[in-house]
């Protein structure tokens, strides 16, 4: 391969800002990857019909990889969210999403190093609910045997490929005996076939008390759908939130790496967008398609402008502009 | 009422050495008390028997209020955690886990004061699981209008009876459309009859990341039992643990103050253990009887003997014993 094709979805709100901001910095390293451009809604979708443009999932299963920004999440609506959409039409099971003190940020801990391993595609995710009796509703958690065998082997692949100390499963099987139990069974199945990885579980929230209290007791966390969703919040929250933080979305055959936070419709298009979390997404990207170099020349080049802070977003409590903290990290390069 | 009754159960581990604690400190202090002793587990239960001492539910049934010691909790086993099956049986339908700044021990946040208001009866405990096919667990989430409106209406009340400031509602109802769209639905109804009272909501993944970075930006939190489950640790994790925190199990009749760490098998019996949290849950009590001079009088020896520092448990950094530390809390008295 001497490019890859990558389908860009730059997403609602300043999704296309921050998506510029991506592409403006990839073209000044000289990466090897041309775009696809791509819209996630069907702009001409019919109040009640799926706003889902399924021309993108095509392109996406042709191409094998995604960039996607940040897409509004309608709440109560009828539809499942984008994210949700996604990941579940193209089995992208692993939700991998590291959190990694940022160098010039300063937050209450320091050295923060922990990746959220999720499983992606079942759990309280399944979509499926029903009303039994007038007034209550039931919700399935779905929990199969084989979801959680390949979010397991997924993990501990994850923490050899990467060098990483520890696995952790994160739980609740003392409450939720069968499902959880299950999956705890798993883990522990492809723990044994690992002896080199120290293994260890714990419940859910006790976990959580002790990664805000004590983070670096932590390495590898791994662990069902909704508490993914949680814990990858409670870890952004530690190094400075979601407008930092990666994340990939990973199946067999396709990947989409993803900024996870909101599309902020109040500063869209006023070009005070923070691209940082997509940047660190498109890195990890990088990093799938073994262009290492280019990966870490654009990992070093945010960083310094974040060190020397003096050319910072709003968010960052700076006062730059998205497009002259892009040139910035563009002339580190 | 010049004497009420309360059913004490000290639980396993530490549990005896905790419940000590707070006898001898209500004696010191005059606290109009008298003490039922019951065991929770019955230990004439044969294997795969109900382990559950039925003679103690009897007891909390006639006088009301219960002060409960921690518990172990059996993962895999078949039964509930004692815990659980207590907070059933008796309908106690709002468990109540205040976490505050502990004057004297610090840690990285300060001036926490949150308090999570968690519906205690439904929700992922519904104990209600089977393998619908063979590698596949269903495991139901029951969300009732019933129980959405009384944790709704027990928030609102609070924050209006101990003057907090707002409340926030926690919830993903972008992903349990019906099940958390019903819960919303229902405090949003509540939070309309009490319009003096700011009122807001959170996706859980979100208000778990800012209760990390910025937990200033709440008061009182209510929520779906799982989510409580969490966000009470999480808030523990912020001001030093659950061996620092209180919580209630609050029915329309009964009521179960409960220290809900650990029981700590490993230094059971040695005199190490810390009894704040079960002191604190004793002072929620306290209040809830309406006995407010004792309270804080018992509150204020707390804070001074953790202000002044020199006599402190081992988890807290110090070499005291138990019962030094009892005695000095007595001291101050
Ligand atoms: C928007 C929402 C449906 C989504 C999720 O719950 O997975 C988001 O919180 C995330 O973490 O990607
Ligand atoms: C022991 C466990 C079943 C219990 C729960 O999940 O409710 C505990 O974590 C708690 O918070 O009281």
């Amino acid at each position: 391969f001497s490019s890859f094709r990558v389908v860009l979805m730059p997403g609602d709100g300043i999704g296309p800002e921050v998506a510029n901001s991506v592409v403006d910095i990839f073209d000044a390293a000289q990466v090897p990857i041309s775009w696809v451009h791509a819209d996630l809604i069907n702009k001409s979708a019919k109040p009640g019909e799926d706003p889902f443009n399924r021309d993108t999932l095509c392109q996406i299963r042709e191409h094998k990889i995604g960039l996607k920004g940040p897409t509004g999440t309608p709440i109560g609506g009828g539809h499942v969210s984008l994210n949700v959409h996604l990941r579940r039409e193209l089995d992208l099971y692993a939700n991998v999403r590291p959190c990694k003190t940022v160098p010039g940020v300063r937050t209450v801990y320091e050295n923060v190093d922990l990746v959220t391993i999720r499983e992606n595609t079942e759990g309280e995710y399944s979509g499926k609910e029903h009303e039994v009796i007038p007034g209550v509703i039931e919700n399935l958690k779905i929990v199969s045997e084989r979801a959680c065998l390949r979010i397991a082997r997924y993990a501990f692949d994850y923490c050899e490929k990467y060098g990483r100390s520890k696995v952790h499963a994160f739980h609740k099987a003392s409450v939720m005996k069968m499902g959880d139990g299950l999956f705890l069974k798993k883990v522990r199945e492809i723990a044994k076939l690992h002896p080199k990885v120290p293994y260890f579980e714990k419940n859910m929230d006790t976990g959580c008390g002790i990664l805000v209290s004590n983070p670096s007791n932590f390495d590898v966390m791994v662990m069902p759908n909704l508490y993914g969703d949680i814990v990858s919040d409670v870890c952004a929250g530690l190094i400075g939130g979601l407008g930092l933080t990666p994340s990939a979305n990973i199946g067999e055959e396709h990947a989409i790496f993803e900024a996870v936070h909101g599309s902020a419709p109040d500063i869209a298009g006023k070009n005070l967008a923070n691209p940082t979390a997509l940047l660190f997404s498109s890195i990890m990207m990088l990093k799938h398609l073994n262009l290492l170099e280019h990966a870490e020349k654009i990992e070093k080049a945010i960083h310094s402008v974040l060190v020397e802070g003096t050319v910072r977003t709003g968010d960052l409590g700076g006062r730059s502009k998205t497009t002259e903290y892009t040139k910035a990290i563009i002339d580190k390069i």
